[in-house]
């Protein structure tokens, strides 16, 4: 096919130093990613082979077309905390001189960037909430008006017809461009925090298609929310921000080469996700908070402060946008843009009544969002075998399920018997596209209430199942919309469109709690639009299992502090019930996409080994002063990106352990071809032809590769002298120490490589190296199946 | 005196088994603390001595009767994460068998105990409320009373009369039973969950001087609050909870053998810290974030949600409480109790002036704040002479301060003129206690503003000053009441009463907020209410320095989310503001109290040292099968709380490390007298005798003394066998690590001990060992006075 041809073109361009994608495609394919770890693949940067479960990603020959398994193809863990090495070894001489205005400078750019953050995914916000509510309003409005003359096929060619269009347009964008787009991006942006950093996840291009593949995604009808794409598209925003723009794209800052390392670009990708949840809900509070409970795997107390800061930006943005729309410039955007719910909760006690209804509400709402879970996964695997086979089969996809959804939101309406419209009502039925009481296909003076939830936009929906007031929705109205949106939702994620989960779940939720609202009655005082929030909040709590982070993005939707202790309630039980049959939603993709994602806790049967039993050799290791052939080999040969240094005499008196160098670093140093013809120590020589900068970690796929580097054959006998570059001051751990303790080390510090040493004099300075596909279940049960997996 | 010798028996009873309190007061008697570190002083849980900056602790010749160093008297770090020891090492064998049935005891327990955390401190903070408002009530009442037949002088003596009685009472609980309980006890938490144990901070005695202390504190008319005290409070029960009652007033319970470690007790303090704002503000939300943002130094997200769940039970309680009270059951509770402010924000728009004036009001807050902090340090430093010359000379200055208060309160408002009631107003002058138009010294249809404020409790003048309004204070009420409540709330922090600092600030800023708002008047559109609760939120923010939880804590408290941006902004600029002059007041009481807290960073110059350079000999340490008299005499001779073990033949083919010994664990080991004539391993044998809880930490003071040890002569020359209590994993670091890098390992991990361990081969398998005190900054520099300390 054409555009794989074009993929592999681009990905050969973009191709990170970390892992040679082909060779990852062509081990895989000649199947020895299967096989238990022998001597010829046990390297630093491993790929875990499981048989015990086997995660989607390896199921595939070809990833990069998959749209699940996209991120995948490369697969490289991103640096570890270990950020000092240039500013710690390399410039211990200047650094006091540094340290006066490049601090201060840094800590300026710091929050220009945060900033800056806040600033572009408030704006991105805006457009995808203003070119929503316009496109979609254009469609609902078309139909609305061939429905008034009667002429229903044409209104459902023309509803359907919009909906193909906007469709075919998201999943092309998704499928030729931008396939790392497709999704909601949560899973790969809390991969990313946590250290793994997946093919072209955060590239322009993916920002790109995120963006207007979401609009089109969620103004074409589809049971999908813009929140989780733009989680994503902060993320990418911070991280195009962060490498000072695209090099591809001739986007480039000189200034920005202080956050040219992984720590200040994880901080970066923090603040963006976070503003991200912040302009998808408006929800500044809710989105530093998301960041700190869902997102992030490290947090600072600095980081807060600046988060903070990046979500206060993007409020007063959105507000600033919303005062500029109330004079009407933004054509059809309206109230459903940047929702903000009312719910009425006036009622300021609860009766035991009340708090068992609630209590039911969390119990059901906990079991219908594992079931979810349950499903969603099953889902994706079976779209997974589908997408795979090329991009014209995902946009075959996606316009299958544009139809199904289609036929659905105009088909199911017909269901529902025509109501006489209510006298309080001064509006009714509801003129324009948005409203309570839509005529649909009923007499003057009566209303579908089934059409006022499906035609029209998924905030318009929820807004309507949120309001106030009993008689409304009728309960068969309800059970049908629930029971289409849950199906319609289920099948929805993963195919290739961005697509978040939150609005879909929201939706199911509010429509079941309010039919239980609605069923209970008599028995509760509670409004049934109260009811309808709270069953929004157990399936939140039943698919996400996050708790204070929707609590307060529900406060802020809603603005009503009253209702908070009940909402804290529903998503307790709602939690526990659904945390005792899968794991949330999130990490269940995260696993599913096989990232090597680090567990912030050591699993039970670790505490029984210790380091040296996986620690798998053999481990390649270089002089303090190495030949420049020997580093080029090693290079090739293998993987790894980082290798022992170890000081040998005439440096040393005995064999002892240097430091570490990196990959990167390597290659940036033979690249200036600082060699000598004697084994001699040229430190300061190297020192002064380098800059720190020079080090710094590039953005992904524009480091120097092994193919850049022309070295004759004459330099290949000569020496480089390695201490520069060497982080002298690696963490360690003693062959015997326990591997649970070991991986807590290795997690809580946010490490890459961990060293391990030998307990008794007499051996080599150092063990072996652990990183982190050495932590991973799959790895460590495939070295000893015979320990038992304790749940 | 009398209360002198009480103490030192309660001491002697109560006696830490990690730092003999006697011996610490003698070192520093004998001005050994002052000395540079030799080597008889080095040693793991060595003090430093710091002659750059004196903390005020070591000032003082007799701690325990100085109110601001009363907690420095036993400054004993708390055990690392390394719990794993007992499971890990000891019970390796049946630790399948234990896991079914114990695992979930231990998690239904953990819920159990956090839904009693929640339970206790919400009926704590019921009752707090309860007896505040009517204690208060029934002064203000009868001062009013008394005011209307115009007894002024009579009813001055009424009202000093009843403050002082309260004063008195706070002042001798504080003084002669717990002068633990004096202060906020927010910085005391925050060390505490920094790992440092301070002497009876949690003890049972403290909770309840801390519970009624409060209450006579507010209820007596000072400028302190209850909600550093009742964060306090919620410590003190968990800590309650955690160790199962006190065995010192006989409550134990069997069952709690789970949480004697160091990590679940940290968790359920947490747990309690975060009930206590919850129940202070009626904030929880607030409170978990508060727990987050100042008061845990680790934080993971399992506590996130337990942490909620404790706040939600809080704000049930208190909700159920109100509920009780609104039929007038609780005397003259009224809407002061359980503050919830109502501020009019309804103006949705902001202008450019508007944003200007906040912007003023920001870096104003931060100015004042940092003034504040300035002046506190000052203040404490100074009462801490007096309030160290004993019981008495607190209680008087106690006395002092009562009657200061009620003259400024009682004599200020005469210098406010009469105002004529405003025709809208249905009550004017008010009836009853609270309201915003005090008839004072007027004549009837008239009422004095500055009263009005003054002769109301806290939480009521608060009240007043956030209420919508523009015209009912004053330009010149709001500066007398500004200029008193700032002295006033400077000068009595540090007296013997248990004093919150969040209500004193609130007051200041607010009315701070209210002038600038009333001054600017015409040029804002904010209404002055709005102004008031800005002020008062800058002015959190130059003095505590938080900033999502303030920000959470005051939407919370005024239930109104529009203001929220401004929130954010006015916050964001005073901390940055005020960050530039000095630090949070709660990290300068921290740092002024002498606690060795670990910073989150390490400090620029520690990357110039490595591990070894701030290690200091001599090493105490045991071989695998030791001397019982040996043991005893190391036990005795120094102050060590771990002790390297090393493995030498025949045990072993040379010397190695085994690893780390607790002193705790040495003790029991040793009472269980399992000794043998030879030095064999008897490993087995010791592990039948002892059960996983034997090892437990037991609650402060409560573990095994070395005196109750009754070792024979003859038992002295046997032996014992280490390896069953040895942890076999400690963490260690190379000796020549980065400094910076050992302190980011320390701290990071929450660890105890830190083994340095030899680069090279044929030494001692150990170099030294790294505590808490080798990392404060205090220690470095007194090593190493040249390095120069960069900011």
């Amino acid at each position: 096919m054409n555009m794989d041809d074009d993929n592999s073109r681009e990905r050969s361009e973009e191709n990170d130093i970390e892992i040679e994608e082909g060779e990852y495609n062509e081990r895989k394919r000649s199947g020895r990613l299967f096989e238990r770890f022998g001597s010829e693949t046990a390297d630093n940067d491993k790929e875990f082979g499981s048989i015990i479960r086997e995660p989607l990603l390896w199921k595939n020959r070809t990833n990069t077309t998959s749209q699940i398994a996209i991120v995948g193809a490369n697969v490289c863990t991103i640096e570890s905390l270990d950020y000092e090495i240039v500013e710690n070894e390399l410039f211990k001489q200047d650094w006091r001189s540094r340290n006066r205005v490049q601090i201060f400078q840094y800590i300026f750019l710091k929050w220009t960037l945060a900033l800056l953050i806040g600033l572009g995914t408030g704006l991105v916000g805006c457009f995808n909430n203003f070119a929503v509510e316009n496109l979609a309003g254009f469609k609902l409005l078309l139909t609305n008006d061939l429905m008034i003359k009667d002429k229903y096929f044409k209104a459902f060619a023309a509803y359907a017809g919009c909906n193909m269009v906007l469709a075919i347009a998201a999943s092309a964008l998704c499928a030729y461009i931008a396939p790392a787009a497709a999704g909601s991006g949560i899973p790969e942006v809390k991969a990313y925090l946590n250290g793994v950093d997946a093919y072209s996840i955060l590239a322009p291009s993916t920002l790109f298609v995120k963006i207007f593949g979401s609009i089109f995604g969620v103004a074409g009808g589809f049971v999908v929310g813009k929140e989780g794409p733009m989680v994503h598209t902060g993320a990418c925003i911070a991280s195009l921000l962060g490498q000072g723009g695209s090099r591809k794209y001739r986007l480039t800052w000189r200034w920005l080469r202080y956050f040219k390392n992984d720590r200040d670009r994880r901080d970066l990708i923090t603040c963006g996700a976070a503003a991200g949840v912040a302009a998808a809900f408006r929800a500044p509070v809710g989105g530093v908070l998301f960041a700190l409970e869902e997102a992030a795997s490290w947090w600072r107390s600095a980081l807060l402060w600046r988060t903070f800061f990046t979500t206060a930006v993007v409020a007063v943005v959105l507000r600033g946008f919303i005062e500029f729309c109330r004079s009407g410039k933004c054509g059809l955007f309206g109230k459903g843009g940047l929702i903000m719910f009312d719910v009425n909760s006036s009622q300021a006690t609860y009766n035991t009544p009340d708090l068992l209804a609630v209590i039911l509400l969390g119990v059901l709402g906990g079991i219908f969002g594992s079931l979810y879970n349950y499903f969603v996964d099953k889902v994706l695997r079976t779209y997974s075998i589908i997408n795979e086979k090329g991009p014209i089969f995902k946009v075959m996809l996606v316009m299958a399920m544009s139809l199904l959804t289609s036929c659905c939101s105009y088909g199911l309406p017909w269901l529902s018997k025509c109501l006489p419209c209510p006298f309080a009502e001064d509006q009714c039925p509801t003129e324009g596209r948005s409203g309570n009481y839509k005529n649909f296909q009923c007499p003057p003076g009566h209303y579908n209430d089934l059409a006022s939830l499906f035609l029209n936009t998924n905030d318009d929906a929820i807004r309507n199942l949120l309001s106030p007031g009993t008689k409304e929705f009728h309960i068969s109205t309800l059970l049908v919309f629930f029971a289409a949106i849950f199906c319609l939702g289920i099948i929805t994620y993963g195919i290739a469109i961005p697509s978040g989960l939150f609005i879909p779940v929201i939706l199911a939720g509010a429509s079941y709690g309010r039919l239980v609202g609605t069923i209970l009655g008599s028995l509760s005082n509670l409004d049934t639009g109260l009811f309808a929030l709270l069953g929004a909040a157990s399936f939140l709590g039943g698919t996400m299992r996050m708790t204070v982070s929707l609590c307060v993005i529900l406060l802020e939707l809603t603005n009503d502090l009253l209702m908070l202790p009940l909402v804290m309630l529903v998503l307790l039980i709602s939690k526990t019930v659904a945390d005792s049959f899968n794991k949330g939603v999130y990490d269940q993709i995260v696993k599913m996409k096989g990232l090597p994602y680090l567990e912030a806790h050591a699993e039970p049967y670790m505490r029984h080994l210790v380091a040296s039993h996986v620690v798998s050799g053999p481990l390649v290791s270089f002089s303090g002063v190495e030949k420049v052939g020997n580093i080029l080999h090693a290079l090739k040969l293998t993987r790894h990106n980082g290798f022992p240094v170890i000081d040998e005499p005439p440096f040393s008196d005995s064999p002892e352990l240097c430091g570490l160098v990196l990959r990167s670093h390597l290659l940036v140093l033979l690249k200036g071809k600082k060699f000598t013809k004697q084994k001699v120590l040229t430190g300061l020589d190297i020192m002064r032809r380098f800059k720190a900068q020079d080090f710094a970690k590039a953005g992904s796929g524009k480091g120097i590769k092994l193919e850049d580097l022309d070295i004759t054959e004459e330099e290949m006998d000569m020496y480089v002298d390695l201490h520069p570059i060497t982080n002298t001051s690696p963490y360690t751990v003693v062959e015997t120490i326990s591997l649970a303790k070991a991986a807590v080390l290795f997690r809580e510090l946010g490490l890459r490589h961990m060293c391990v040493v030998p307990k008794t004099a007499g051996r080599p300075p150092i063990v072996g190296i652990l990183t982190r596909h050495d932590f991973m279940p799959e790895h460590i049960l495939g070295l000893y199946p015979d320990i038992h997996h304790h749940k």
